[in-house]
């Protein structure tokens, strides 16, 4: 039995939290990480838009979780899952635009499950992790790919505005253990993994994460890619499907263009 | 002329802002990065605790950015200004305690003037970039060398929960060019520069950093730390001393000591 939130933008301006059920939105008064509870109006999802359906306090994001992935990119398999941060700056809603900033000239497209955290927690043990997780979400880790490699500390390469898609929505009571993820490129498939291929799973990362750091209700976790790393230019749709969460779908522009 | 502005926890548990007036607390209904305006309620200071008066949606830091500090650290010096992040959990109050983790070994003080940005801008070009600036503070960049070298990205080292010690006031209205710098630790002097010999200065920063990623009214900048870093232990009292913003004053313990 799974439950979809997203958060969406009505005709009036305002924005909402919502349960989604089939084509009725059942708005909330709340996030779904701040315990909301539905209000008893209902919106039929023609008549809104989708919204990037986080509010994180921040991105946490895993490096080399894919034996495949760490492969390609020439490295060596890490002993403990490794840490970056991507600023909420770069979050973008989904049907966005990735814009490509012409300070790189190879921004990269990473196609990532998202775990969305559900309460406050600090040193959690492996075997409670899962309690702290809400649900999961798709989550696009755009990286330029020349300055990741030029500036060492991967803040900028990954933290420039739109570099976030996050969506369509947040779903919960899915087993993450071995959901299918794809990457597309105008249709054409380039990421095919599983996240039973990660190197530390949901509940390792969680654990991992909070040793060093409180993770917050609402926080998001985006746990690595799989191999099938490449460019994106402008014009190109991406996607990102992943079983059972949907398909999450950008576009892509030249700053300027 | 300066002013400065703070954040303060009432004894009734609500928190406020407010601009501090000598021993009194001018109340304000906002941030100061919000346009927050006086109420005509005034709070003696001795009533209240001082809280850090940040709240930002990102802390932008950047390394390498003294001349002798990049020496010390045995790095090359820069072409452009190397950011990374630090995550909001890892924020403390002025007079909190920095908790030493048992992840690390050796955990070192650095310390940094702050940039408090007073309103939203992506692409600011260095001529305008003092314009979104409000004020300046004290940070202190806790650091724990060990986890940043083996770790490689300094997410982790630079993120533990209260290793973002900043305060006691932002401060508007003073020029950043040559303030004097001073960190000492149990009341010994360890490191003694002048913001006069950063590589890149604040309109710089705050350029550079807009040209990646929209900065926020309210985000916060460490803009790098001069010579002289070192190790922190259990009991230490760490300060840090800028001219004509006053003193950041913490503490050090042991995780479970």
């Amino acid at each position: 039995m799974t439950t979809r939130y997203g958060r969406f933008a009505l005709r009036d301006g305002s924005t909402v939290f919502a349960r989604v059920d089939g084509e009725s939105l059942r708005v909330q008064d709340a996030a779904p990480w701040l315990g909301g509870k539905e209000t008893g109006v209902v919106q039929p999802s023609a008549e809104t838009t989708r919204l990037c359906p986080v509010t994180p306090s921040k991105i946490l994001c895993i490096g080399r979780n894919y034996h495949a992935h760490v492969k390609e990119m020439g490295g060596e398999l890490p002993k403990e899952p490794l840490l970056f941060l991507k600023p909420t700056s770069s979050l973008l809603d989904p049907g966005g635009v990735v814009i490509l900033p012409p300070e790189s000239s190879r921004v990269e497209h990473e196609s990532e499950l998202g775990v969305v955290i559900a309460k406050k927690g600090r040193r959690i043990p492996v075997e409670r992790a899962m309690e702290h997780v809400l649900g999961y979400t798709i989550v696009g880790d755009i990286t330029a790919r020349d300055l990741q490699k030029s500036d060492g500390q991967w803040s900028r390469a990954k933290g420039f505005d739109t570099f976030c898609p996050v969506g369509p929505d947040i779903v919960a009571g899915v087993d993450p253990c071995a959901l299918s993820i794809r990457g597309r490129v105008n249709g054409q498939t380039r990421q095919d993994g599983n996240t039973r291929d990660m190197i530390f799973d949901v509940a390792r990362l969680v654990s991992h994460l909070s040793q060093a750091m409180t993770l917050e209700a609402g926080d998001l976790i985006a746990t690595g890619t799989p191999e099938g790393v490449g460019p994106l230019v402008d014009g190109d749709v991406f996607e990102i499907e992943i079983e059972s969460l949907g398909t999450l779908r950008v576009t892509v522009r030249r700053e300027g263009a």
